[in-house]
């Protein structure tokens, strides 16, 4: 069975390296050549927007699915007349604009924070009379990793962000003191069956992961938690990794954003759980039946971003795990991430703070 | 850095996806186009003597490793003139003849079941004469899974098994009434350090591994094996995984055979030791810290010979984890193997039970 696969990036090699052993076989579709998941799985090279060979590419394969959200749905759409394409379209289009997934998320009666579409400058001044400072101004489409936001606390903030967005259609969100992020990592197969990871807690760094620990174990935040996400699972037809960001404000949940894919976040599920996140995407998505996600200990993921730590160094860390993206060094570059499992919290701890010391020297 | 490989079956392709997550870029040398690994990474078709070809390849490599001990010890001594190559050479000269091997054994003082070089009829009777009836003739070369061997109880086996294995050279050995087959996998670094797994206990059908469950728990037996190989690793200045597969008789270990790389009755590492043996023969041929070899829990190791059994029915079995080597089905051959980890030897062993159950029925 051949998985297509749109997007050839990390996630896309971390899915082709996981179905291998399934007995299946990966085929990339990519813009770009010679990204990183081309070392480890036969690459198409094709515009994301060239409706033709997306057409030829779904003929060749038995599903396709996807690497990165951001793939153009009108791209997308009309690939099911040849092929079973999951998750569906549908998520994707919630999911690439934050106000069609924010306004999702109000539907079902997740929790955000409070938000006004924002196409004008009028909008944005009603926006803060209502919602207040400090605020969020976010593109609606196409940021991740802290790209296209500004922070408003002042009037100046307001004044520098907006001359810094304006232009194309923007969301205003309300800012959260939140106490801590986690995020959930559900996955839906083809029969609807649902299986979750714990919650992981996740430590941003200039609006990108820097590490995530997991289990983050409060059970009464995990059932809030996963009864939102499975509503969305359920809603959009979902088959495939959903995971979705939450901050947790005064011990309860506020969503932040959805992914239609395999998570960053969820990185820890290659030793940490019985199943990785890459295994239950790729056999959910070829209607195999999931794989346990009970975890296999205490785990910290810290992911490597512009360098590289020496590799030797790295793996003299007792009992760690890494993941090199096989991708060259550059300023803000995601390139790999290591893991390691322990049996009690205080010990992997312990490995946190190591780790983070060796990714500061280093990087 | 490039990790050339020398042979291209399921080791081959198991080692090279555990070199991606490091950062290694894997390549095959293969005599046969459409092998396993050729799947999952690059391979350079050419015949095991061409000297030329193989220079090619050592040329364009940082170091070379095998996934098959018996590529001819000629064609691969000229390469370290180019790259540096683990194992050495020489571990695959002894381990290619049972006769030199075994001879090595005694030399080291590892027990050996009694033996005798054959190659005449009358070194036969010789042979029998001294050691005495039972005992198994061998190819001294290229033999496995029970092939190029006869079994010999009566006059009449003597009678068949000579004329079946006449006019190559021969080993007459002691056949022991053994109360279980165990095994050890070894890995030995640059620098000389050595880590060990568990000793795994392993069942064959016809001569080929079917089932292994590990940690076989005999703190004893583990370190009489060590010891034993220990000596091994020293004698023959190894890099690399060794496996050595043991008779345990009389409560003690007689060494059966050694094979200098990774080994089918150290698959269960994969997921039931911290680090697998591929990722530790990886690391150790590459010059890098050998991982943690400690165990994650109680394993079992299932071979799948001929036939696969329905990849959706083995899914379903909780906690399974598939190797599908992504090869089509012939009689006899090795298609992948499945492991499944638990907390107890107890459900361990119902999961034996289950797992080869499925087996029967669908093989």
């Amino acid at each position: 069975m051949k998985i297509g696969i749109l997007g050839g990036g990390q996630l896309g090699r971390m899915l082709a390296l996981s179905a291998y052993p399934l007995g299946l076989s990966p085929v990339i579709y990519e813009a770009t050549p010679g990204t990183c998941a081309a070392d480890v799985a036969p690459v198409v090279i094709g515009s994301f927007d060239d409706g033709k060979a997306l057409a030829d590419f779904a003929k060749s394969v038995d599903v396709v699915t996807f690497d990165w959200e951001n793939v153009p749905v009108d791209s997308v759409k009309p690939l099911s007349a040849w092929v079973r394409v999951a998750p569906p379209a549908t998520a994707l289009a919630q999911s690439q604009d934050r106000w069609h997934e924010k306004t999702l998320f109000r539907k079902l009666g997740i929790p955000t924070p409070d938000f006004a579409k924002v196409d004008t400058r009028a909008d944005l001044d009603q926006a803060i009379a209502r919602i207040g400072l400090p605020g969020i101004l976010k593109t609606r489409r196409l940021g991740y990793d802290g790209k296209g936001q500004a922070v408003m606390r002042t009037a100046k903030d307001v004044e520098r962000g907006y001359a810094q967005l304006q232009g194309q259609p923007l969301i205003y969100e309300q800012m959260i003191a939140f106490e801590r992020e986690v995020s959930l990592i559900c996955v839906r197969g083809r029969r609807g069956e649902i299986v979750d990871y714990p919650l992981a807690e996740n430590v941003h760094e200039q609006g990108v992961l820097a590490v995530s620990c997991a289990p983050y174990i409060k059970p009464a935040l995990h059932s809030e938690a996963a009864a939102h996400v499975h509503r969305l699972l359920g809603r959009l037809k979902y088959v495939g990794v959903l995971a979705v960001e939450f901050f947790v404000h005064k011990g309860h949940l506020i969503a932040n954003e959805m992914a239609p894919r395999v998570h960053n976040s969820g990185h820890w599920t290659l030793e940490g759980a019985v199943t990785s996140q890459f295994e239950n995407h790729i056999r959910a998505v070829a209607g195999l039946p999931l794989g346990r996600t009970d975890v296999t200990g205490h785990s910290v993921m810290v992911n490597f971003i512009g360098r590289m730590p020496d590799r030797k160094k790295l793996l003299s860390v007792d009992g760690l795990h890494l993941h090199d993206y096989g991708k060259s060094a550059r300023t803000g570059r995601k390139l790999g991430h290591a893991t390691a499992v322990f049996a009690t919290p205080a010990r992997r701890n312990q490995a946190r703070a190591a780790l983070l010391a060796l990714r500061r020297n280093d990087q």
